[in-house]
């Protein structure tokens, strides 16, 4: 079975490069405990300022000022 | 009722952080009258530059050259 | 000025038409009110089950029974 | 620490409740793993019809006739 | 060279499966012409009713009553 | 007849002007050929950086080191 699952993520800008690749490994993971080759899934990982995250009617620079990307 | 939907705005990089910040209450307001809490909506402003945005079959650069973000 | 912003909305199937010509009306006015004319402005809504939205590690039909879109 | 992860999984149509419900569940768990709450993740799951999901060039009825989704 | 991009495509729904499949492989043969083998390409087409298109401040139904899919 | 299609296209970070220009260009071109005018057609790209794209569960960087965009 070759099926090809084309994930987005949607992160806050910042995210450390590490936490990008556990992101990555353990979305990928799911799918292949689905039986779906690892090679066949692909996970991409959009960073968006705290500036341009809007949440609770303000930028997430307002509403969440003290929260912090992993 | 808790119903949380997800935005996601394309507009041209250079736009203001008062233009961003107008667009996200904007947007939110518009469900809020729905009755939705502002805190379940989540406005995710993405920026592209003009040379990555095409329209006429060109880039924006040079089938918009003097329009700019607000 | 024409810039032209692209919005997706992504929320949950059900929604009424009238519920889905009022989103389209207030984000469109949204970027109007930014000095953008109304026919450059682009609102794409998606409509997405309960079962296939996820929150709280549950699609919304378990996480959410209660709650329906307007 | 409230960060607010939104992921978009684009699959073929036809997936069974039970492979989207563990789709939702693997993917919170890898943020939650990360210290963000399973509240703030939303997972939305796009299902495309084979006809509309093109790879090598065709329509994946054409190119991947034998692959059935999960 | 194995780079692989995704494409998303919004289009009206009514299209015709044929119109679909000019899409998927004239999307594709863009990016072989540069060098990508069209086993790394993948077109996704969204099909989205034209009473979820706004544009113009209203849904398509109405500020473009006329217009039909190819 | 104006539909209007709205295309997102998703590359490696890196990729060169001259090749955004021709995506831009011969996407358009897919549409026009079925009879829509190309002021009717928007194409944006997304530039994600290698680290952030994941394939095979790692990032393109690692899985894909030699590869570079066109």
């Amino acid at each position: 079975m070759i099926i090809i699952p084309v994930i987005h993520v949607n992160m806050w800008k910042g995210i450390s490069e590490d936490a990008v690749e556990k992101i990555i490994e353990g979305i990928t993971h799911v799918f292949v405990d689905m039986g779906i080759p690892s090679q066949a899934v692909e996970v991409i990982v959009h960073e968006i300022p705290k500036s341009h995250w809007g949440i609770d009617g303000k930028p997430a620079t307002k509403s969440r000022p003290n929260s912090i990307p992993p």
